[in-house]
């Protein structure tokens, strides 16, 4: 859906003035921001001349969550942001100053694979090839959370430089003091010499004739985070299905072959929902023409009408860059850029015309058939692989615009022109996106990573509204497949993709009951994963995320080895080829053992072991906290239907948790058509209460399940 | 001296139209560059609005040559400059595209350290680091030169993005042809899928109002290179003393401690010339004051009139950031930019008002005491120690202009304010350089290589106008200290930095004999070396230079391993802790072992071993070259004087050589005030020729000495 492009150019205009004290760290050669009241903690503000830029907020896949804004506590506009200030410099450069104090730490930026904490960092945000490193990513979502309770979106579709706390202004009033790298040996030195003195705020710029910001103040971190994605949109809600297992064949297998491998799927009993073709399913691919290759789907409608009957999605790859062997090949041409990617002409999709040829194409050879989703590939970098800066386009867009956008037009077009249209939600993957993404059901996948980078991915997203998927393609040994599996189930969206090495779950053959036992836990999980899905759409909450954005822990200190699943459970996976760990629980709650309800500690650092998990990764359950699982094991998400649900309670307090029902395939949800449970425990009974009952029930009965002895 | 700025506008108004017929590989959405003639195969454009940029040419240290440049071949307009095109976008960027052809190689764009050759690649010249690579580098020169035997400076500070043949335009006519990467089992592809596509252009693009470019034509790719060296002033000319031995000690060392080690090198009989002295010479450093130390150098006039007694230059190492301890800091103050270095201030010497605080100071208490130059340090990079670009600067010049010049202008300003002012030569260093800079006398350097960068930097370098120092640190063992030391005495700047080490050239005893060897070696070359620094100036012919720019040997690829030393030395050093090569002679020419005489080969690929060359590298000399050296052993340059000059003949063709005399200290042989002997050696004699005399001998009498038996 093309977001109706608020009038902010005139908010700004009729604003009132914000306007605060000079205090220490400002400097005067500059204005201070104007900002404009968009809903409660959120401001926005423009500066320079926006008429030819493009707003990441425009791209958005749903307007502002007003509603749910206007519902959290009115908590201003955060000090800090009262005193940015910008300078626009005769060689068209925007540059924003936003003051920190000392200790504050920022965080986000978007997926970035080394750390989610940027104090003292300089990060160019591009989209790029995930391994470029200092800030380039495929979702360099210019986007950072203070730790201070505020946060700033630069909404403006342009490579964004970020100093943050680097680089001091000779004007500065908290300039640390200067002190001789090499004095004479009897004089003493106020201390250290500093090859990075800290300044004294974030400094960002763009080479751009405007630049659109937003500010967000809230009352922590977590809060920031949730009204930035409720900003987007709200979060993303997926199909049900979308959180099953996705298996993804090599990039030459036809249908039979395919067919071949979903049964073998269920004569292994290991689950699975969707089925991903990789590019040879098409005539030509790289660059593609998205139509079936008949040699291989000699009848492609047959092929998806079998494998949805066996309960399974189909899923195809594509990159946007079309063939001349493609029939809108010259239709596309002169919709299309300068310069070609992979000698595909690249469409310029800003224009109408040009949506409307492929959308009518993919609605025809794909959703007319009943395929459920894309992956949308290579729309994220090398520069060798991409469009230069200097290319054009059509409409007028610059390159590095389109660059920066790109996979977020990709989304806006298949989302507005295709699944919305069609009613029919999709759970689909993109190589790249940015800001404002939080409401596109579009999920981030990469390369393959070291396992560390997969849990920092995954912590880095949730500050971003980005979905990260780990995926994983293959291991050096069992363990490192077992170990990988794990993460991946806990992740927004399990995948194997198997494009290249043709591995299988059963293909490591001592792992295979461990890697079975994770994906059924993962579907077990379906009802707990789903709702907390369904508070990331209503209240912006991310399903998946750093314990930092987790105020009742207290966690100051990043430790990516560890992430939330959902609201109450702790996951801290065996790492690599582990098969013991060091786990540091934050301090404040008890936490109880998944797996066995017993008692884990409270602030306690403690060593586990892979032969005491039963080889399933440690996962950790807060106090009083109630789990909605399945009550038994299932190999598809259809049989999720009318099954009971086992609510499982852990550690000594009462607690109580929701459930979210819907008819998880239409988007009839966005009309308010759904069911919230509140589910309550207490001496030793469930109290369900449904709190919005506009929906049919999917699930069956609640039992539960008593998991810490009294 | 600031040079007068040419009239480039105004030539390009008044220029005749260059075209040229539209042919396969040409776009149409651009415009032709209009060509202006400077010199025979020097032709000037300029793209857009020029007054607000800054020209490399403009901060060049002398205009250009025209007398060399037009006594060369008239070699008219390149087809490939008349074919190049550009646009000037809506968002500010312009690009320019040089059509290239199948085969065509691509060398240049500065100081790279992994290769020379930059084909299907893309660089982003920006000044940084010298390991951010990438086209980042402390010299990154945008001028390239094609192997068609064209080049092109792009001639404005700014970042330029390039792109050499890689990014297909869609409407080029020279594209490959689209290939499947996917295709079905029974359908054959034209050729294997190829990941970066060859394109038909290099395409260049800047964000700025305007682009100046200077277009060379030559003869091949060394007569090029010649010709760029000449619009740039032609090259630099170092004083005879530059060309000894450098020695920089430890950071902290002080008078007495500078003097002790000075006489050590005399009793271990290890020839220097130039002490360089590390920050702490300063009152206080990193931010500088300029001013010495009074507590390690109490006096310092009679230290370096101590120094020069013994015949000891000093150099004295400077960043360019200004503590607020300098006496001239509140001066600068108001002239400097809004941001900081390590908390000094940045001056903005485009202003000159604040280069006459600095030169001032300099003059006061460096120059009337002694000191022979500088090491202007950190003017590079990385981000996080430079500037922002969104800096601003008092002049209203760029931050981004700021960074890509900062160097140059430290140069110039040296050059014009000081050195030349006084009439006296200095040989300096400086961190940074860029387009132009080929008649500075300032060598670039660098932290710490591996050998194989040593010798790709010394490669690369003499694409660009670039001198490089590989310098020496320290070693990880007796082997390394030699071959590394080896390299260091072929370089344009024979130095051991041992500002944090404190390495000795006799720090490892086992090495020390074959050290002295080399450095004696250096010292002999001198008359061979400073004659081909000579052509460097009048001809602007690299004195250390790729073997690529050798049209006498038709090397075509790149082996930075071996380069050549002067006109006729060839040099194939021993890498890392190697005892013995492979090395491959160019063919065409018999090559003789310069230390031996003995016939090497021709075209031959044999195995050099250490034990056989007595420890000293490989080198070998074309038949029938002349080599002129000193006839004894010295451990200052100035002992030169009036010395015997023995000159080497090896091989079987008779031969000649040049060598070249001037007062070897003042800036009298930019007057013409020099000598040049033409040398011809016949019958086993020498015939000796005064092709120019205008000033004074220097050495002494000439002698033969035939190293070939017959």
């Amino acid at each position: 859906m093309q977001r109706t492009s608020l009038p902010f150019v005139l908010l700004t205009v009729l604003g009132a003035c914000q306007s605060a004290p000079r205090l220490a760290g400002d400097i005067t050669d500059t204005k201070l921001v104007t900002w404009t009241r968009l809903a409660r903690g959120v401001h926005v503000a423009t500066l320079g001349d926006l008429r030819n830029e493009t707003r990441y907020s425009d791209l958005a896949a749903a307007p502002p969550r007003l509603d749910s804004l206007n519902a959290r506590v009115d908590t201003g506009l955060a000090d800090a942001l009262a005193r940015v200030r910008y300078s626009i410099d005769a060689d068209g450069r925007i540059a924003v100053r936003i003051p920190t104090e000392t200790g504050e730490r920022i965080h986000g930026y978007g997926l970035q694979f080394d750390k989610t904490m940027h104090s003292r960092r300089i990060l160019e945000l591009k989209v790029d090839h995930f391994n470029k490193g200092g800030g380039k990513t495929h979702a360099p979502v210019p986007f950072f959370v203070s730790s201070r309770g505020y946060g700033v979106l630069f909404d403006t579709a342009r490579y964004l430089k970020v100093h943050n706390e680097i680089g001091n202004r000779k004007d500065s009033t908290r300039n640390p003091e200067e002190v001789d790298r090499n004095p004479p040996p009897d004089e003493k030195q106020a201390g250290p010499w500093l090859a990075r003195p800290p300044a004294d705020a974030i400094e960002a710029s763009v080479r751009a004739r405007g630049l659109a910001l937003v500010g967000f103040s809230g009352t922590d971190m977590l809060d920031v985070v949730a009204r930035y994605n409720l900003f987007s949109g709200g979060g993303a809600m997926p199909p049900l299905w979308g959180l099953g297992f996705w298996h993804r064949t090599p990039a030459k297998y036809d249908a039979a072959q395919t067919e071949r491998e979903l049964a073998e799927f269920d004569r292994y009993d290991i689950p699975i929902d969707v089925i991903g073709l990789e590019p040879g399913w098409q005539t030509k691919s790289y660059p593609c023409t998205f139509e079936w290759q008949p040699k291989r789907f000699p009848s492609p409608g047959t092929f998806v009408g079998r494998l949805l009957d066996q309960g399974v999605r189909t899923n195809l790859w594509v990159n946007p860059y079309v063939s001349k062997h493609a029939p809108i090949h010259d239709a596309l041409y002169p919709l299309s850029g300068s310069h070609m990617v992979w000698l595909g002409i690249v469409p310029d999709y800003t224009l109408p015309e040009a949506r409307a040829i492929l959308l009518e194409q993919h609605q025809r050879a794909h959703l007319d058939i009943g395929v459920s989703g894309y992956k949308v590939d290579e729309v994220d970098g090398y520069d060798h692989w991409l469009w230069p800066d200097h290319a054009t386009f059509p409409s007028g867009t610059s390159a590095e615009t389109m660059r920066q956008s790109y996979g977020m037009h990709m989304q806006n077009m298949l989302m507005s022109g295709l699944f919305q249209k069609n009613d029919r939600r999709t759970y689909s993957l993109v190589r790249a996106t940015n800001g404002a993404c939080s409401a596109y059901p579009f999920v981030i996948y990469s390369d393959s990573y070291g396992h560390d980078q997969y849990v920092t991915g995954l912590s880095s997203a949730s500050f971003a509204g980005v979905l990260w998927c780990p995926e994983i393609r293959s291991a050096g040994s069992e363990r490192e497949w077992i170990n990988r599996m794990h993460t991946v189930c806990l992740s927004p969206l399990a995948q194997l993709n198997a494009w290249a090495s043709g591995t299988k779950p059963w293909s490591y053959p001592n792992a295979t009951d461990a890697v079975r036992r994770m994906i059924q836990l993962r579907m077990q999980l379906l009802p707990y994963l789903y709702t907390a899905f369904a508070r990331y759409h209503l209240d912006g909450i991310p399903p998946i995320r750093s314990l930092l954005l987790d105020p009742d822990t207290h966690v100051m200190r990043e430790d990516n080895s560890m992430f939330l699943f959902g609201p109450d459970i702790l996951v801290a996976p065996f790492l690599d080829e582990q098969t013991e760990r060091v786990v540091r629980l934050p301090s404040g709650d008890d936490w109880y053992d998944f797996h066995t309800g017993r008692l884990a500690g409270n602030g306690a650092t403690m060593t586990i072991k892979a032969e005491h998990t039963g080889d399933m990764p440690p996962m950790f359950v807060r106090d009083g906290a109630l789990i909605p699982m399945l009550s038994r094991k299932i190999n598809r998400t259809r049989d999720a239907r009318e099954m009971p649900i086992e609510v499982r309670h852990y550690g000594r307090r009462e607690g109580s948790c929701e459930l979210y029902e819907d008819d998880t395939e239409t988007f009839a949800y966005t009309r308010g058509v759904y069911r919230m449970w509140e589910i309550e425990c207490r001496d030793g009974a469930l109290y369900p209460s449904l709190r919005k009952a506009d929906g049919p029930s999917y699930y069956g009965a609640m039992t539960l399940r008593e998991m810490t002895a009294r």
